[in-house]
């Protein structure tokens, strides 16, 4: 299968900034490389990374919970046999927690959760994964788990290593409801003069677009536990560009924009629950991957977590910085598509994206 | 912020296949190149592609429609006013249509719906658009019809460009209802023996996991309009090395896994209601998109949509090569993680993932 | 199975009001009978009422759409039979009409939505069902063409009379988007005074709870295209005293609260998409419904469907006036609790609730 | 508002049954009242009765979970405040427990979760509340609850004494995943010659309904954590007979039919998460609510909370019959509809329903 003639795929990349970031995990001055073929996306976060250096302090982004989970289905004689498992299950965590151990320097059981339905019982196991995002930490742990359950639980047999309650890469209410990945809110209080110089705006405008288009417009399409104008944009960028899985953009994404007129200023704030992120493992060891997350500032010698949680908090800024720009954008007619416009005659002219 | 030093972002790629392929969109056998730093897609990938040889006529792969959509957000006076806009909307449909067509030599409108909350209204516009994903020919679009509406139609104001009922790079139910993207199934019939002797396990086996994890699991999970494992690698991969704009797997992934036994035979699909994608437009002039796009076929003089048709159907057949194989491992304890640990060390000895 | 012995459930029921309610459907000021167990609804929904009287032109209803819809599932042999069924019944739509209509005096076919899975067929029948509510009507149909259809389409074989994308007393994002039952919109403009005086709270509270509780609250609880305190209250109060299916509150209850500060007045508005709701039929023949329907102004002789059109009204208006009241007294630490004691001892000691 | 000539609302009621129940609650045979509008469902419940009293141990009822809850929010200055907050009340999770118990001699606080999006919190309380359903004993210690946090825990204003992240009469996810309510899954195993001769379908045609109408239909229709025919029908009539606050079927109907064809053999279950019973409280002191609860076996001198478990296994019990019965018939064309005229004809003949 290996063919020495398969050529990589080379996505744009320019790095945007600095976005000022304050918080309970960073407080700095950071730029971010975002990789994509869509190159409005550099400007629009352009913007708002300037409107963060417009502000004191910049961005406050707070880290509320970090875990990695999988959840394993088994299959049990019937409803009282999976409950009797549960009971036992929570009964033995520290046992549980042993096997884990066993398996990884730094995967640590925190919480279970389950659900049963007739005679079948999901298990969610949750655990710190240190730096890494932590998916296959997290499956190999499941497996010795799974194995030790179904050789010593009676009643219960293996169903399948994921039962989907996990979630991963799928939208679903549970991530965010249960915590998976970082959980993140990045806050920004923007002056009443910047509102409207630099966004050509108003706080009010803001706040009826946010409801009207992003909770109202979501929650008449159907949309689940999520609030957001273009979160996924921003987030491929940075988990490309970073080395990360990618295709955890789809319940990375389901985030919520709150926003706010205070007298005139503008509090907006974008909150991330589900933030699948890792500074070592698969992705990692390329070397412009490497670089870029040595440039990140996150491949210092910290605590366990403490460089992937930095690179959680950068990452909710910059979606911060997308998402007031578009929405900025969005409440002016017109705007927007001038400006995409505008930018992609730009980037040709210079030949920027080649 | 142009800055000579940015290095690309450079993601290992690699051509899996080849896959047949029969339907109504092309009938073939076609090799994919898929971009990703989870080398273990690969071979999983691979294996599916075998199958797929081993079938008669392959993979089925049926488009059932296409479209692309935006939905803009106005504000009106109360119900009754955006009830009559409403009204006004679908008598001036050829108007409307019109109004697009002098914007854009491929964008056709093919149909409008709207919700109406208080006196919020959300129009959503349906097009066609050539071999373009569409996004911004639709955005162009909807700029014009906007202006229009809002000068010509009494009671109604802007509210937004985009009022998130389009959806895009959201997970809703919205998509999956009214159409957005290509509307795929893909489809395959394995003999009793290939299941058995290629996959390791039985068509009984695979229908029990695909209710339980898929269906169920996603449920209690809170998923919306999905049953899958991992659509979301393949699309990822697919997109990045074809240039797509690869947010949108965020709603491409919202596909169902339908699986049945057919006395022994194991009937295997993978509908995908959602598939943005195309061979023209941003991203797709890159060089090495250009290669790939016309590797995979997807570059010929054909008539306009029938090179994205191409490429759509080819990334619903993908998908299922990869659904099919993961699935297939996950019914056996053990199986997925011994695979991801072989492969990962093979590919580390090669040198493979640089 | 018949027990003369058994004994029917009384439901305590007041007549609350009147509101005064204009519109698209009726001009009037009317009375609505609440059967409730929990007494505190009836002064509830009364201030709510009262505040109607003192709004210029009261609550305006809104009818947007009405349908009824029975959806049923068809296996087909493969993605592309299903397709081409698909298209044979959307070019033989009079044919099926005729088929309908040779089952009953009121149905109409409308439209036809599908959706396909796999092999999969889902088809959803719309139809206008005059002033029943329509559940047996279309099953009645929807059996009549299943049986056509399964013998004159090749490749497609009967599945359920219901598939579940109707959708009955489930909660859905399907209603909704493509409609079932009546779609209204009740909205209420109340000055500022009335606002403070009368509901104790000002415009700009009411937009702030509605915004947190209503949208954010329910979006993080993982809710679906739904937006409210307690609409399923007023509900099943105003089913159970007309005789509907109440078990339809399910879906009926999904609704959406928009409200806006207009410069210190109020905007206040209640959008029901899902509202399943008839003057004939099942349990439209006991006594006290009858002489509840007539006080209503619901049994009068009107073209086709105006009764159950004008029902839909009331109980729109109905639902808007419970939501607001409760909504104001949420603006208000303690006045929820302090007000459901107060009423709760009342009734008590008046004997009103046996 | 009073007004003596108000009629009470009659709903015609009928005792079906018995139904033979097993597992952790109770082990009988009882008989159940159904109070509906709509006939068909008594001989359709009936039919699941007698099944259950051909099968060894009847149905097994399994009690997995109780709790009552209800969500406040509160805002605070931003997502720092909050979650330092979140720290408070975790740490003083007893204190926070004697005022709970200060106010209600049944309320005990269980457990809490949270929510933090942007500035804004969401705090879940947990409770247990004896035999009653709980939503006034919760509201009462919420309200002090709240009043304690406002006025100690600095950086949080009071926001709404529901913050519908509970939730109460909503469908979402969080109910299922978190609790609320009884959690109870119902379980039968029927004979092959049962399911064919009684219910004239066989075990895999019921898998395969189960699996393409509730599962892949509800899927389809964007449905939120359910996948059933009608639980709604059966919790409505049972709930209004028990002086249930019925509009809570909302929620209650979100369960989950899970079938299995073990060997030829029926392996039906009915999961529901969600069962929001009582046997004090609102609506219980009518006469024939007392009447119907003591008939029940549900208002014995028992440990607080007895009575509630076992009215919520006959519920669920009862779900599960009428469950059974309509799937079965749909697995038959021109099933359905013939019971429904058989049925609604026989009646009227007889007056029964009048």
């Amino acid at each position: 299968m290996v063919n020495s003639d398969d050529k990589p795929t080379v996505v744009p990349t320019r790095w945007i900034g600095p976005i000022r970031i304050s918080g309970n995990v960073l407080n700095d001055e950071v730029e971010v490389p975002l990789a994509t073929y869509e190159s409005p996306l550099w400007p629009s976060v352009g913007r708002g990374a300037k409107i963060s250096r417009l502000c004191e302090n910049g961005i406050s982004a707070t880290l509320l919970d970090e875990r990695m989970t999988r959840s394993i289905l088994l299959e049990a004689d019937d409803a009282a046999a999976a409950l009797a498992a549960v009971r036992l299950l929570q009964t033995g965590f520290d046992e549980l927690n042993e096997i884990v151990t066993a398996q990884s320097r730094f995967a640590r059981l925190i919480d279970i959760h389950h659900q049963i339905a007739g005679n079948l019982l999901f298990v969610r196991f949750e655990f710190t994964s240190g730096d890494a995002s932590g998916h296959n930490m997290t499956t190999l742990a499941a497996d010795a788990l799974t194995a030790h359950i179904t050789s010593t639980v009676p009643g219960v047999r293996y169903g399948s290593i994921s039962g989907n309650y996990c979630t991963d890469k799928k939208a679903t209410a549970v991530n965010g409801i249960l915590g998976r990945g970082k959980n993140v809110v990045a806050e920004l209080l923007i002056p009443r003069e910047v509102v409207e110089q630099r966004l050509h705006t108003t706080a009010q405008k803001m706040v009826d677009l946010n409801v009207r288009k992003n909770l109202i417009g979501t929650l008449l399409a159907g949309g689940i536990r999520s609030a957001n104008a273009h979160y996924a944009n921003m987030l491929l960028a940075l988990y490309l560009a970073t080395g990360q899985d990618a295709a955890n953009i789809v319940e990375g994404s389901q985030g919520i924009t709150h926003v706010e007129n205070r007298d005139g200023d503008l509090y907006f704030s974008a909150t991330l629950p589900n933030l699948i992120v890792g500074t070592v493992g698969n992705g990692k060891g390329l070397d412009f991957v490497e670089e870029n997350l040595t440039r990140l500032g996150c491949r210092e010698e910290r605590e366990p977590g403490a460089n992937s949680r930095r690179l959680a908090a950068i990452i909710a800024a910059t979606v911060l910085c997308g998402e007031l720009s578009l929405l900025a954008a969005q409440t002016n007619p017109g705007e927007l598509m001038a400006a995409h416009l505008r930018f992609e005659r730009t980037t040709e002219q210079q030949g920027a994206q080649p």
